[in-house]
């Protein structure tokens, strides 16, 4: 054992296990909990680790260089150098929103930015989709970005063409903060295209990921980011997403973790919009059109549910009913009718429906409000 | 009393209350309920009714004609001329589903058209939308009317401009039948546009109406228009629809009525789309792309709920998984990794997501089949 702070101890060795292994790696991040980071590394270097990969773990090791401090020397050097700085579990900065990952948590993450990842991440929606996008889809994502921007949310997605990097330029136009979480290491700017945008949005906001330093961007990398993607945030929003798309992923990580999953329609025709449709079919994801719907379903507060609900749900006649309905005594139909100005035929109408949502009920004397909570009906009718 | 067969007493006397009354008349339908049909005229030709309305509905009888007998001659005459006939409660064609709407329950119905409405109704769905369509939607109501009548279902719509028109259209056009509820009498096609169109729906199919013959179509019987056909279907499927719309009202009328409520989605953009939006997000309207998707949620006979389910809900990688997952002896991560060739990371992953449906369950040597009955699970995800 080094002679260092059980803290530092901890971060040299959990900074080195990123290095050797894969994101997502869950037998050693289930030994690390079980043993500590310490002592795992400790077991690889003296050749006395249980694990079934600690030799494919070995090979990453550079020859000749054996003590925990020789081994993280050029790794700090290198973080050094491009401004990237390690964080993990227990650290001021750490999303404790990752620990809902279970045994499938980062050991830890690399950032590169001036702004706070817990602070940002605390009010953050993950905006995702396709790469293969449409300008409608372009469109509604950078618009809602930015809306969400101004709302002071922090808008959290993966770099990539298409949607993603439209969620990204939504937020950055409104001034707002977005973090983008890389397959790669922070600073390997991927794809090479969105190298400036790459560059505004550490400036602006974050960059984060599971890869170590200088780690290339290959496809399973892409698949464990995801997960991180939708544990960072309080919600996905998925824009445009084909059948079966990394974006369906996404969502679906978001789901399992207990996360609002939201999706934007489309033309039915689009086979861009497909994805976020089954989504909203199939395991009911929210069906957003814009930024009010997203907060609606991670704020509640954001926004005044009551009236909302009042505006979207009864129509005029059925809202001037219901206003004439007693909130007590019952009232005859001939009442509510000359209350309401509409003939009973129309108020006998409205009362069906308004008796269906369980807003009012029928009584021997008339009719008078019902006490089913409101926010309950809506959902009563699915099926 | 006349010495006519009572079941002709009680035709000509709901013929009559038809004639004089207006659609959707409740306090006249209670009535008839109570004391019959037959006596609910005499009361009014003998100035006995208790009916608050009934002056207003003796104001409609011509003066000189007293007897039944009179007043329904010139009635039956109009329908011979025009070929329109009158069915009621009862009748062989009555659809019984108008039952549903209780005391909105139609007193009877003229018909055109050589079909059986009672046969058509009971495989039938309402499709209705926006006056002030786009191509996009007139697209999508046309292909998906042609659809549903290939499969042998019948499209009941209202005949107006934009979207009712084009699902008149794509059923006729498909060879299958269409139901158009019209607001004013049979034989008076509204709107006069639509001439040829009515007459192409009365001779391939039925035109209905609640309307006495030669009555105009007026707002009032609009909307009590739309309760008729949110009945007579199975279920209604809103294709465009602007916010707080006739549409609208005709879906929430099928929602009271505990029908299948449908909605195509749309760009987020079209305020054409907006209406149908609200819909699926308020009161949790499914979410409908095409035909298959709508007979799913009125005749689950027609697809394979299984294998859809699988497609629609799971990832790949899940499906992939879940096939590796024993049923009943449980096996561990690493022997689900090789039977699926996928890497454990993978495979964690994704028993994470197939455990958050209740398909797969964690015991202590591994893991099995999940027990949760799997049409309850997807929509546990809500909220």
């Amino acid at each position: 054992m080094n002679a260092v702070p059980l803290g530092r101890e901890h971060r040299q060795a959990r900074m080195l296990l990123t290095t050797w292994s894969e994101p997502g790696d869950d037998d050693l991040a289930a030994h690390v909990e079980a043993v500590g980071a310490a002592r795992a590394v400790d077991e690889i270097l003296t050749d006395t680790s249980p694990l079934r990969r600690a030799a494919g773990l070995r090979t990453r090791i550079r020859d000749g260089l054996r003590s925990v401090d020789e081994l993280v020397a050029p790794i700090e050097e290198q973080a050094d150098r491009c401004g990237a700085r390690f964080i993990m579990p227990g650290d001021a900065e750490w999303p404790t929103q990752l620990d809902d990952l279970l045994t499938r948590a980062p050991l830890g993450l690399w950032l590169a930015g001036a702004a706070d990842l817990r602070r940002l991440a605390a009010f953050s929606l993950a905006m995702v989709g396709a790469r293969a996008s449409t300008p409608y889809g372009e469109g509604v994502a950078r618009e809602m970005a930015a809306d969400l921007a101004v709302a002071q949310w922090a808008v959290v997605s993966g770099g990539a063409f298409g949607i993603d990097a439209a969620a990204h330029r939504g937020a950055l136009d409104a001034r707002g903060a977005t973090v983008c979480v890389l397959a790669g290491g922070v600073d390997v700017p991927y794809p090479r295209a969105h190298e400036s945008l790459i560059a505004r949005i550490r400036e602006q906001g974050l960059l984060v990921s599971e890869t170590p330093l200088g780690g290339a961007p290959m496809r399973q990398r892409f698949l464990t980011r995801n997960r991180v993607i939708a544990a960072l945030a309080r919600g996905t929003v998925v824009v445009e997403a084909a059948l079966r798309s990394g974006s369906g992923t996404t969502a679906r990580e978001a789901h399992a973790l207990g996360r609002a999953v939201m999706a934007v329609p489309g033309p039915v025709s689009s086979p861009q919009s497909a994805g976020c449709h089954a989504l909203i079919r199939d395991i009911h994801a929210h069906l957003v059109t814009g930024s009010r719907d997203v907060l609606r379903h991670v704020d509640p507060m954001a926004v005044e549910p009551d009236d909302d609900w009042r505006d979207d749900i009864l129509g005029q006649r059925e809202a001037r009913v219901l206003d004439a309905v007693p909130l007590r005594r019952p009232a005859p139909v001939s009442r509510i009718s000359s209350t309401a100005g509409l003939v009973e035929a129309d108020v006998l109408a409205a009362l069906g429906v308004l008796e269906a949502e369980g807003l009012v009920e029928r009584v021997p004397s008339g009719w008078r409000r019902g006490s089913a909570p409101r926010e309950a009906s809506p959902r009563t009718m699915d099926g």
